[in-house]
């Protein structure tokens, strides 16, 4: 884009939003198939359509006696009916024996019925003495029979593309044999950090230096939206390693996520070098939100890669708001869990900036009503930790 | 157990719980380390207690210069304050330059202060020329400076046993420099099927049989509850095959769950060969509850085991009730994790058994209140993907 229109200009989030969408269409990248087994927390990729009939015949749901209903009418227990025993049927067995008037087959529960029967009588209602079967109460016909196909019928769109698959959905899916099952590929996310400051875990610490929080917040973020995330490593302030990192990230990311070096110095290296990867280069530099203001975004190679901010608070806080909801739209996730709003009442008075939108980690609390306290402190805002809701001051009445 | 006092007893929910927990005791097995990049859902094991500061350095949360705010009193757009520049401090750099009065060093975002400084004048209200500085605005000591440990202090309680691990929580422990974690283990649970009716994934479908739903459902919700479940196979409706099957569920599970053969026939069989396997054995021999009355729990060699219905609906509404707390429990999310509860308005007028607590899968539907539609027949009651919260009728007003 124009590079005089974009640098240091700052814009609103919506803005940002259409700017994004207009260079990048977020659906999921494709599908792969995975054992039901192992298919917890994917989504379907294609609709489940049933070949089959479940359960694929008449079926018995009790232990006892399947019989013709109409012969065990007025059956009661000071008066009971008699009927013959000509057989038994387990489950899971397919057998011959046909039941007509005056008689009787043993069956077990799961077991398919018998040709001609039509019920089942309870074994608890019943006393078998030889090949003699006392009926002590009456059934009604289809009384203890689960029907073919009353479950699931051949051709039933049983779940849809787009499901997340939780327990149920393996339970569901597994009713019909299913061995494997499409799913959308998680979209792999690059993710770096950036600055001199910035120590590796395990690391002996340093003066003037921070371990690297953002690349493991980042990690962690980008799981929860359904994605593979992989850490690049830490690129020092220098263009060559810079260069280099994000080169690696391109190479099999679909997104890459860098945090730090925003600042206005280093910030304009930044936007350099992403612009120079390729067309349309940097779309984003700078947005009128607090915080998070010198966030860049550009697509590369039709691959968005996020500058956010070194920050922690500020890092997620545009994750928030800009990436997630493209990485759940990438990862079919988005229309399996929408975002929740929740009103609640301030704790504490909040003034925001004027011309900035302001973003801001409220930890709730219950009492009455849902209570909400804002964290204005620098210091709090880093603690992520306390980030449970975001709260969006241009939501205000 | 007194076989006497157990076999083809109903007892109530909370009796067969209260002599399940006075057999066995639900609690974390063990703990490893983790990656923190790997950490994500799993629940701490210990306390997380910082040793270091955070920032361990007072830090610059501004580009700008350090200043003495002193200094700065009365600066104003109109009749600016003069300082000298000394020097230049970028992010994680050790700099031995000194700010005394009349003074002021460069600083990037993120850079220890220098010595003397105790605050941070931005750039944007100041104009540098050789090296004189314009100083435009005043700042207040303390302003735009993140002070040492006023994120985390060392010896602070950052994150207590028990919490589970979300990206908020990588990005706390990462703050630290801590490269593994200690969380607590998964439980291992074995997940056995039995019946001849019971067909594999995969099998070519036959009449009288139908595939291994129960299997899927419970190794998917073993997971969702944090375990790490293992598949053992399909019993045969014969004795040597469950007592081998049983068996090598015994050798490495720490819970075992096994669906199907509980009817009144066959029921007895796995009574039996429970009890065969150790004191106490069978300690529940079928409970008062609709759906899920004959499920069986036994405790063998310290092993919870539970024979569950082989309905798959009946078999989710028994893990639900009875297994799925004492897993949360065991993998540590019990805490992190509390059930929920929630009240909703009945679709259609429910009749509940006289002398039995019912359980019914409810889908709810959001109109102004929360609407709960209870699916009574079989056929519905299968369609585990319905079960979507549960209904308890003693919990009726």
């Amino acid at each position: 884009m124009s590079e005089r229109k974009i640098f240091r200009t700052l814009i609103s989030l919506e803005e940002a939003n259409s700017r994004l969408l207009s260079f990048f269409d977020p659906r999921p990248i494709g599908d792969e198939k995975v054992k039901v087994e192992e298919s917890l927390g994917r989504v379907l990729s294609d609709d489940v359509i049933s070949d089959i009939d479940v359960p694929g015949f008449d079926r018995a749901s009790m232990d006892g006696y399947a019989v013709i209903a109409e012969d065990t009418f007025g059956a009661h227990e000071d008066r009971p009916i008699i009927l013959e025993v000509t057989g038994r049927v387990e489950a899971g067995e397919k057998s011959n024996v046909e039941v007509v008037s005056g008689k009787a087959v043993e069956i077990a529960t799961g077991a398919p019925m018998p040709k001609g029967a039509n019920s089942v009588v309870m074994v608890e209602y019943t006393h078998e003495k030889d090949e003699s079967l006392e009926i002590r109460k009456s059934v009604t016909p289809g009384e203890n029979v689960m029907a073919a196909g009353s479950d699931i019928m051949v051709g039933e769109l049983v779940l849809r593309k787009g499901e997340k698959i939780t327990s149920r959905e393996m339970g569901v899916i597994a009713a019909l044999g299913i061995e494997t099952v499409k799913v959308y590929r998680k979209p792999k996310v690059a993710v770096i950090s950036t600055g001199n400051e910035i120590l590796k875990l395990g690391e002996q610490s340093q003066y003037g230096k921070i371990f690297d929080i953002n690349a493991n917040s980042l990690v962690g973020a980008a799981m929860e939206c359904g994605c593979e995330p992989f850490y690049v490593g830490i690129a020092r302030d220098d263009s060559n390693d810079m260069i280099e990192k994000i080169r690696k990230a391109l190479e099999k990311a679909e997104l890459v996520l860098t945090s730090g070096s925003t600042s206005a110095g280093v910030g304009d290296r930044l936007y350099r070098i992403l612009n120079d990867f390729g067309e349309p280069g940097v779309i984003v530099h700078g947005m009128s939100v607090k915080p998070g203001k010198p966030a860049v975004v550009a697509v590369v190679k039709g691959i968005p890669v996020f500058a956010l901010p070194g920050y922690p608070t500020s890092a997620m806080i545009i994750f928030q708001i800009l990436v997630k909801p493209l990485l759940l739209r990438m990862s079919g996730l988005g229309e399996a869990q929408p975002g929740t709003t929740l009103e609640a009442v301030l704790a504490t008075k909040v003034f925001s900036p004027g011309g900035r939108r302001e973003f801001m980690p409220v930890p709730l609390s219950q009492v009455n009503r849902a209570s909400a306290s804002p964290t204005q402190s620098q210091a709090d805002l880093e603690q992520s930790r306390h980030m449970q809701w975001l709260m969006d001051s241009s939501m205000f009445p």
